[in-house]
């Protein structure tokens, strides 16, 4: 929480003062045409989901949107441990992920945009922009509060303080985690996520998370939400709100409690199971999830940001777009899940290319932020479809394809409710405004410095 | 075995007739200047052992050669049932893979350049090589008869038909696995791998595999390595023996019985362990394999390889050299052996990457062939350090890294003795020669087409 803002990009000892930010501003202000950069994360999205959503969706043949891209660099994740100078970790969560990619500075796991340790908040690529005068907008399928979408505008030292009644005792499955106190407004901090993005310079911000908006503020008798209304924002909770909204006016959408629904779901709800020694593994379909009904997609989202975004806007704007499940449905051990938000980002990332389009300074962007458990396995073995299939420590879902084909997803990460994450390098890809800007191999905080290199900041 | 040599690019529906090779044939003799393909194949070798690698070889902010190479693409594996028509399988093996790069045609699990069902014998990219008058090599450190060395010049049904005595019954772990009874001499066909490799027009062959040519040849008096004697190869069986070997003679170097000892190995010969539930799973380092001793480095075979077809040769040359057992390791659950066995692959590039800055026009290939079962885990809880361990179902090797972190790798695809592939895309990496040639995604079949187009064949 500490008010030191700057930047540090790792390995580069880049600092950026205010004096600079003014630079850079000018620079990008002499710039003609509008430039934007769309940042498209699917959360948890390594090559094991990108395959298997490949083929399901498309079949084995067949090429994903993503896989039209004519740029793909791997992109190695950086954690470090809680602590000034602290051992590098091997396996990362979304919160720091989103930092390095946000900030250009690796920290340790579940801090957002503040740094391991010592705790300064880390200037962001959003509020870089903001400074610069560009739009700025963050979409997401999860609450809005996430970590991913909270380090791009927010700085607390942990990830789960989303509200002013969530700043003090956070407690998960009995466990204490932490909290967020030195943030808290009466100590002098910026108070919790939602607080944080209610008073944001943001000018879109849809996703889930309205119980993290209606809590009363801190030091007020108004909800954050109110206080987000008073800070020039309109506020919206259906699609047709959200697509009638007035551009005049800055956007918060919140169209669900906590996260969004997911819009695919295994048959009758099926996830992955044990397999059992006696016992074969029923295969099912991927069917649409009856929760999902009247949920804005992501791509009626990533239709509003962009229209609000480009209005009258003859700068450009930053945009993260984050479909969130992936990951979280492959905590959850449901492929059918996964593979719909990623049918999700795929759509999207449809609507980010025919937007660059007609505005040919954008670029796009398309990452993970870290691996998951996933595993596309064989069932037999390999050398012969009459052999027994094979024994899974873990739990194994057996998914029909449209194509007629069966995929096996085996989930063996850990014996408990979750999943975890895994360690890999992930995909980094781009349309042909990256030809140049992106090397084959980049350290993930090396994509802030590619956001800030092209809208000159 | 069927007699019918043609291609079929998967896709592309490209036929190449004996007329198509004389007419490629002489476009690539009117080239001025050498020009050489360089294939590296890390079998198993997708992100997460490359990742696992790199944060052990050079530190998780370190870049690998691998990392140098400016060109990277993901390459979609594709492999069908064992019919015509065949319906597409998710998880490959080292034979069809192969085969589809050597040839750019989908076959079945277990075939060595030979289609699927129709059993009919197809051209790969080394015949095409030999009959434009290239050099070609094969180089690994499993037996050169195993199925990725063997897709390149050998077509069988079945790619455990590795010698004369391997022809009928083969069995595994008491299974019947499959025949060559038709490829016998007898029944008009080539004859075994390690036959078919005496017989080829190869002017190099590296690698283990010596009880593949002790075996008496089908209706011979002389072991398969005298007929490769016959045929013009010189035989070593040491290192001195390859580094002295004349450059007149083709090169067939021998230098194990089975596939060749792996550099590295666990401290003490461990492997990954089950984690108990009231214990924890002790770190360890890794430690050079005392049975590797005196065995050539997959770098001293490559630079001998590239010395032998490069001398005195205006033409040029293919070359396949093989990190075989990163995959063998990732099946045992030996991460310490994987990792040694990536770092032999590095020091192979390097000698290929030396190579191509004094021969301008070689294209250097990085790829896998198939995904493997390891995933780079965390082992506290992603939050905390101070939390329990994460309880895999599987089985675990947590290893100290050079930089002072820990790597916990997890296994856990099959509760056999053996782990199983994936069937995730995987890495294909080049030099700038690859610039324009090579789009972001592939199917892995194009691998055949971008060699044969470097190639002008």
């Amino acid at each position: 929480m500490r008010k030191a803002i700057h930047t540090i990009v790792f390995g580069l000892g880049l600092i950026l003062t205010g004096q600079a930010i003014a630079q850079v501003s000018e620079k990008a202000q002499a710039a003609s045409e509008p430039r934007q950069v769309i940042l498209i994360i699917g959360d948890g999205m390594d090559d094991q989901q990108i395959t298997i959503a490949r083929n399901y969706l498309v079949g084995a043949t067949g090429r994903l949107q993503l896989d039209q891209l004519p740029l793909r660099a791997t992109s190695q994740v950086l954690t470090i441990e809680d602590k000034v100078g602290g051992k590098l970790v091997y396996v990362a969560d979304s919160a720091n992920t989103a930092t390095s990619m946000a900030t250009g500075v690796v920290t340790s796991p579940g801090r957002i945009a503040t740094t391991a340790g010592s705790d300064e908040d880390i200037i962001t690529i959003v509020e870089l922009a903001e400074a610069a005068g560009y739009k700025t907008g963050i979409v997401t399928t999860a609450s809005v509060t996430d970590a991913t979408p909270a380090a791009f505008a927010a700085h607390i030292n942990f990830r789960l303080c989303e509200s002013p009644d969530l700043m003090s005792d956070i407690n998960l499955w009995g466990l204490q985690l932490g909290n967020c106190q030195p943030d808290l407004k009466r100590n002098g901090g910026k108070g919790s996520i939602s607080e944080q993005l209610a008073a944001s310079g943001l000018d879109v911000i849809l996703g889930g998370g309205r119980k993290y908006f209606a809590a009363r503020a801190e030091n007020s008798e108004r909800s954050v939400r109110q206080l987000a209304e008073d800070n020039g924002f309109g506020y919206v909770n259906t699609l047709a709100g959200m697509q009638s909204a007035r551009h005049e006016r800055r956007l918060l959408g919140l169209f669900s409690s906590g996260k969004m629904p997911v819009a695919w779901r295994g048959e009758d709800g099926r996830v992955a199971e044990v397999l059992d020694k006696n016992s074969t593994i029923p295969t099912m379909r991927c069917e649409p999830n009856p929760k999902f009904a009247s949920s804005p997609t992501l791509k009626q989202m990533t239709d509003s940001a962009l229209s609000h975004l480009s209005r009258d806007n003859p700068l450009g704007f930053f945009l993260m777009i984050e479909s969130a499940s992936i990951d979280k449905q492959s905590h959850k051990r449901n492929p059918c899940g996964s593979i719909g938000e990623l049918q999700q980002l795929e759509e999207a990332l449809q609507s980010a290319m025919a937007f660059a389009q007609t505005h040919p300074r954008t670029l796009i962007l398309v990452t993970a932020d870290h691996g998951q458990a996933a595993q596309l396995i064989p069932y037999g073995g390999i050398f012969s479809s009459e052999s027994e299939p094979v024994r899974s420590p873990g739990k194994v879902a057996r998914i029909i394809t449209p194509e007629g084909g069966i995929l096996t997803v085996n989930y063996a990460t850990s014996t408990s409710s979750d999943e975890e994450h895994t360690g890999v390098s992930i995909p980094l890809l781009s349309n042909a405004e990256g030809m140049g800007l992106i090397p084959a191999f980049v350290q993930q905080p090396q994509i802030f410095d590619i956001s800030r290199k092209y809208l000159g900041l």
